[in-house]
C-alpha cells in the first residue's frame, strides 16, 4: 500500500497513523465536509507531473496539449494553464470552455474524426493553432469552410503508421483498421497534390498510438516509421505531433519512468526531426493519478459464497471498471485491524457490470459507514459520469496543500428533469 | 428491413416511398425540425407493449411496475403511468420524479443493493408498496429506521434461485455469486426466525433473472424452484414479484412472442401460487423498441481497408454498443440506390471503442448529410448518456400519431460547467 502510493504520487498521498492523507488534508475530513461520492484531485500532484514532462521532453521542447477530454473541470484546467500548457480539444464543447478559460487559442489543437461545419468554423474563427484532420473528406470541409470565412487553416494531418500498442482494444487507436486517421498512401497522395486546397496549410503531421502505453518504445517505432515516410514524400513538416497515450501506474507495476519516457523519444524526435517543432496531447498522464474517488460502505453483505462492500459510488459515478475492466487500486480511508478477507467493491447500480474491484482484501473488521479511496479516478472519472439510475453525478473537490475546495457541486435531484417539457 | 420493423413494431415504423415513418412522421421531419443526435419515441408503440402484457398476463392479473432505469423521460412514464402501470426504482432521484409526477406510492417498489438510510427514509414516508430487500443488511436497517419513524416496512425478500440465463454477462442478475439477492439459506433462516425485526413486514418474495430474455423457460424454472423453497421453510407470501428482464428483438431474430411468454408465466404462477399477487418490472420491454436515435452523417471516410460512416452521435449518447457489444439495426432515413458496400457506423468520440454498428450494409451513393435511425435505442439509451468528450446530451422527442411534441431539449454549452465554482 504504502509502496503503491509512494510511487504514483511521491508522497502527496499518504497514510499518517493508519489515516489516509491527499496533501496535507485528512481523506475523511474531505467525506465528511463535502459527502460522498466525491472525486478529490491533488493540485501539486498535477503541477508535479507537467513539470515531469518538461524536464524529461526539454530537449525536444514541446508544447504540451493538455487532453481535456481526460478531466474538464474548470479548476484542473486554470491550474493546468497557470503552467504554461495549451489544449487537445475534441468537440466544439471543449473549444467553448477552453476559449471561456482565456487559453490561447495559439496553443489549442483540435482532434477529433467528426468534427462537424459548426466546429469547424468556431475553430477558424477562434484562430486555433492547428486542425489535427482524420480524413481527406474532412479536409475538404475544412478548406470549403476556411473559404466561406476567409481564413487560412493550419492543420496536421493524422497519419496511422499500424504501429500495434499493449492497450485495451477499445483504446488501440494506431492499427490501421480503427476509424482514426489515415493511411499512408492516403497522406503522401495529399502531400503530393493537396488537392488544390487554396485554405488549407498543412504544417505537419499526428499521429496517436492509443491510450496508457506504458514504455516509449511504440513511440520510438512510430518516428522512425514516420522518417521513412517523410524521406518517400519529400515533405518537411514544421510541426509533428505524436499525440498522448502515455501510461500511467494503476497498481504497484513497473514501467518505464517517464524520465526514460521523455528523453528517449526526445532524443530520437531531434535526431531525426531537427528543427521541427513537436507536439505531446498527454491527458492521464497528467491527471490520473491526481484524482481519488472517495466512497462510503453503505452494506457489508456476506453470503456462502462471497463477500460484498456495496459502496455508494457506481458506475455512473466511474465506468472505467465496467467499460475497459480497468484496475482501480482501492483502498481504506481509515486503516482497520483484522483478519483479512476477501471483498467485491460493488456499487449500488442494478447491473452486475457495476462494480468498481473484484476480490479485494480488507479486514474482516470493515463494516458499513467506512469510507474507501478508488485510486486513479482522475483521468475519464467524472468525465465519463452520467445520471443511470436516476444518480447524482458526484460533486468535485480539489487539494492544494492544507486546503480543499469544492470545484463542482454535488447536482440536485431537479437536474433530473432539467430541460424536460 | 420491413421484415424487421413488422416485427418489432407492428407498422409503426415503416418505410412509405423509400422514407421511413415514425408513427405519421417522417424521421427526415423529425431530424431537421429537431436537429441531430436526437432520440424518438413512439408513444402507441409504448401503449401497445403494456396492453400486450396485460392481455399476456391476465390469468395472472400482475401489478405491472415500470423499471423507470430503462428510461426516465418524464412524457414516457406520464404516458406508462395513464396506462395503469406502476413503478420498479432504485434510487431516491427516481423516487423524487415518481411521486413529483403523481405516481401511486401503492404501486411503487423500490429496488437496488445500495439502498442508503436517507433513501429507505424517503420510501417509508411515502409509503411506498413494498421494498425489494437485497441483503440481511439492509432488512435490519430498513426495520430500524421503520421503528424510528413509527412507521411498518412492507418488504419482499430478494431471493437468489441461482438460475442462469442466455444474457451478456453485465445483466445476468440472477446467478449466486452476482451481488444481488440472498442466498436461499439465507431467506429460509430470516422467514424461521425473522430477527425479531418489528417493524418490518415480509409480504413475499421476489427474483430478477437477468436482462433481455428472450423465452418463458427460466422464468418458469424459478417458479418451480420458489414453490420447492416454500415448501421447504413453510411460508405463505402474499406476493411474489417475478422481476423484469423480459426480452425485445434487436434485430431480424425468432423469440417467443409476448402471448406465449405471458400466458405460460401466467399459467405456472396461478397453478402454484393460487391467491398471491403478482408484481412484473418490465423495463426494456415497454420502451426499448419504442425508441429510436437519429443522426446524420458527418463523413463517409474510406480507405483501402475499411469503409466508415462517421455520424453524429457517439458512445456519450448509445453507450449500449461499447459495454455490452449490443447489436442495433441501423436504418437509413432515405432509401438510395446503389450498390451495396459494408460500412462501420462509428461516433465522433476519440475511442476505438465509440461504435453504433459494425460491418453493415448501405448503397455506396450515402454520404455526408444523411440520416439514419438507430433502432432498439428507447431503453438504456438516454438513460445512460452522458457530457464524455464535452459534448452536449440529445434532445427527446415523442410521437403521437401525427405530432411530435419535444419532451427533453437539448443541453447547452453552459450546462458543461453548470455547478463548477
Amino acid at each position: 500500500m504504502e509502496k503503491y502510493l509512494e510511487m504514483i504520487s511521491a508522497g502527496l498521498y499518504r497514510f499518517v497513523n493508519g489515516q489516509l492523507m491527499i496533501e496535507d488534508v485528512y481523506a475523511e475530513e474531505i467525506c465528511k465536509q463535502f459527502g460522498t461520492p466525491v472525486y478529490v484531485y491533488s493540485a501539486n500532484h498535477i503541477k508535479n507531473q507537467i513539470r515531469k514532462l518538461y524536464n524529461s521532453f526539454k530537449k525536444s521542447h514541446p508544447l504540451i496539449c493538455y487532453s481535456m477530454k481526460a478531466n474538464g473541470n474548470t479548476k484542473v484546467l486554470e491550474l493546468i494553464k497557470k503552467q504554461g500548457c495549451g489544449l487537445d480539444i475534441v468537440s466544439q464543447g471543449e473549444l467553448f470552455k477552453a476559449t471561456k478559460l482565456g487559453f490561447s487559442p495559439k496553443k489549442i489543437v483540435f482532434a477529433g474524426v467528426g468534427k462537424t461545419e459548426q466546429e469547424i468554423a468556431a475553430g477558424l474563427k477562434c484562430g486555433i493553432y492547428l486542425f489535427t484532420v482524420e480524413s481527406v473528406e474532412e479536409l475538404k470541409t475544412i478548406d470549403k469552410i476556411a473559404n466561406r470565412l476567409k481564413k487560412l487553416a493550419n492543420v496536421t494531418l493524422r497519419i496511422n503508421l499500424d504501429v500495434d500498442v499493449d492497450t485495451h482494444h477499445y483504446t488501440k487507436t494506431g492499427r490501421i483498421e480503427t476509424k482514426f486517421g489515415m493511411p499512408q498512401e492516403q497522406v503522401s497522395f495529399i502531400l503530393a497534390s493537396r488537392y488544390d486546397l487554396k485554405h488549407v496549410r498543412i504544417k505537419g503531421l499526428q499521429f496517436h498510438l492509443g491510450s496508457n502505453i506504458k514504455n516509449s518504445a511504440p513511440y520510438l517505432s512510430a518516428l522512425k516509421k514516420l522518417k521513412n515516410f517523410l524521406r518517400r514524400v519529400d515533405f518537411c513538416p514544421s510541426v509533428i505531433d505524436i499525440g498522448g497515450g502515455f501510461g500511467i501506474p494503476y497498481k504497484d507495476e513497473e514501467i518505464e519512468s517517464v524520465q526514460q519516457f521523455g528523453s528517449k523519444i526526445s532524443d530520437c524526435f531531434v535526431e531525426n526531426f531537427p528543427g521541427v517543432s513537436m507536439v505531446i496531447e498527454p491527458g492521464r498522464f497528467i491527471v490520473g493519478n491526481a484524482g481519488v474517488l472517495l466512497t462510503k460502505v453503505i452494506y457489508k453483505k456476506q453470503t456462502n459464497v462471497k463477500n460484498f462492500l456495496i459502496v455508494d459510488a457506481g458506475m455512473n459515478d466511474l465506468i472505467r471498471p465496467a467499460l475497459y475492466n480497468s484496475y482501480h487500486e482501492i483502498l481504506p480511508v481509515l486503516k482497520k485491524d483484522g483478519k483479512f478477507l476477501k471483498f467485491d467493491v460493488v456499487g449500488p447500480v442494478c447491473e452486475t457490470g457495476d462494480f468498481l474491484g473484484k476480490e479485494r482484501v480488507f479486514p474482516d473488521t470493515i463494516d458499513s459507514g467506512d469510507y474507501l479511496a478508488v485510486m486513479g479516478a482522475g483521468a475519464y472519472g467524472f468525465s465519463m459520469s452520467s445520471n443511470y439510475n436516476g444518480r447524482l453525478r458526484p460533486a468535485e473537490v480539489m487539494i492544494c496543500g492544507k486546503t480543499a475546495i469544492l470545484c463542482r457541486k454535488r447536482e440536485k435531484m431537479s437536474d433530473l428533469w432539467k430541460y424536460e417539457c
